[in-house]
């Protein structure tokens, strides 16, 4: 099978001109095929301040009304999304920006009202992914850009987080691909001392996750990025590795082991 | 060769939910090869005001400062492009949206500077269209959704007129498709009076056009945009028509004629 890397870069790559540059420089020189998955919730988040919208969250996922949809589409598939095409296209890479509407790339479902109605949030699966229009486009020398906004199929756009999107599009590509994914991150990857750059965990296993999880050493966001991680690596794809977004042409971070 | 019909679609017609809808759904159903071209500067200009930035224009074009040119990439690019979508995808077309930069589609020039400064606005060539992405993407049953927004090449995003893209864009598929050329107006046509919308030109040459210009019976923005239409049928492009958005499956409105 033909190797894919894809790439999930945040926020902070986005917002840091000199990161992004040299970010950007070493996506198009990677060799081989390549998709980026990128964010936008920070810029997001100043977006709606700067409208007069106040952001609501819960548990770090964005509750999602009508107009809060409409800034997450500007700014992700907007903003983000064609700033890191120009860029990409500077430097040779022939990107192009998708979100999961474009061509039918990923169709979601609304989000179920339980205890939290998070509006217009998408959750998706590896079911429901074009991996046609990702061989068509991949086949065309093309570098998918995809940004953090689906669909429902009946008109409506969706917000879906965009490390599901990179772990959910990756699952669905190894069924064709030997899928490498990099969840680019601003610590130099998994630590054990948040407050230590240089207590990386070089090698995890999901044990060994679970156990740092139950101590709290691992805790916040990092949780819902390791789960999606995780799911990733448990359900066809090669390797995943978390690192730091200037690092991704080296062996830096953390790697995720199957077993142990 | 193969027919391709190509619709520009302005402003009013996003803006206003019942036509939009009824708009897709003939677009949807309209047979053949197909591609679309959307504005939103009515869009633009109101986020501007919501944003507190005062939008600038001289003689109906733009002066596009930096916080303009993310506004307008945010709006015609981000809402405006996955609004329309989504809303095509749900009635069966594969819609793919695409700005300039997207897989190196419309590369632009920054406009020079002599007596105004329009700031990060592009100008455009049908040699710098990129044919072979549009070839393979009509291959793969997409319809593309184009906004106006384009990119230098250089990593510079532009904003470029949609009237202009619709017809450079006809130019230059022109060698490959029997292209028709479809201008969506909010007006039944061109009108001999402005204020009589029966007073529509069934058929309109280039020298009762420069006639009715000389009058002033065409005056302001009618102007710019027969221009393009006229630059099209000059060059290469089967039909050229101005009629509105409602009415694209029928043969109302004004057709250009190549002489008289």
């Amino acid at each position: 099978m033909e190797k894919l890397s894809i790439f999930k870069v945040g926020g902070n790559v986005m917002e840091d001109s000199a990161l992004l540059t040299l970010f950007v420089k070493k996506i198009a020189m990677f060799p081989g095929l390549k998709l980026l998955v990128h964010g936008g919730g920070k810029m997001a988040s100043e977006m709606m301040w700067r409208m007069g919208i106040e952001p609501q969250m819960v548990g770090g996922r964005r509750i999602t009304n009508a107009e809060t949809l409409q800034v997450v589409t500007m700014v992700y598939a907007g903003w983000a999304n064609k700033t890191l095409v120009a860029l990409l296209q500077a430097q040779g890479c022939n990107a192009l920006g998708l979100s999961g509407a474009d061509g039918g790339w990923i169709k979601a479902r609304k989000r179920s009202v339980k205890d939290i109605d998070y509006g217009f949030a998408g959750d998706i699966d590896s079911q429901n992914v074009n991996i046609d229009l990702l061989r068509h486009l991949l086949q065309m020398n093309c570098t998918p850009v995809c940004c953090a906004i689906t669909h429902d199929g009946n008109g409506q756009l969706l917000n879906t987080n965009a490390d599901t999107i990179a772990a959910v599009v990756a699952v669905a590509a190894a069924q064709h691909y030997e899928v490498s994914l990099v969840y680019c991150f601003e610590k130099p990857g998994v630590l054990t001392d948040v407050s230590d750059d240089s207590s990386v965990i070089a090698e995890l296993g999901y044990a060994h996750y679970e156990t740092l999880k139950a101590s709290g050493a691992i805790a916040h966001g990092m949780i819902p990025k390791l789960d999606n991680a995780f799911y990733a690596l448990q359900n066809g794809v090669k390797s995943v590795r978390i690192q730091k977004a200037e690092a991704i042409n080296t062996h830096s971070g953390t790697s995720l082991l199957f077993s142990r």
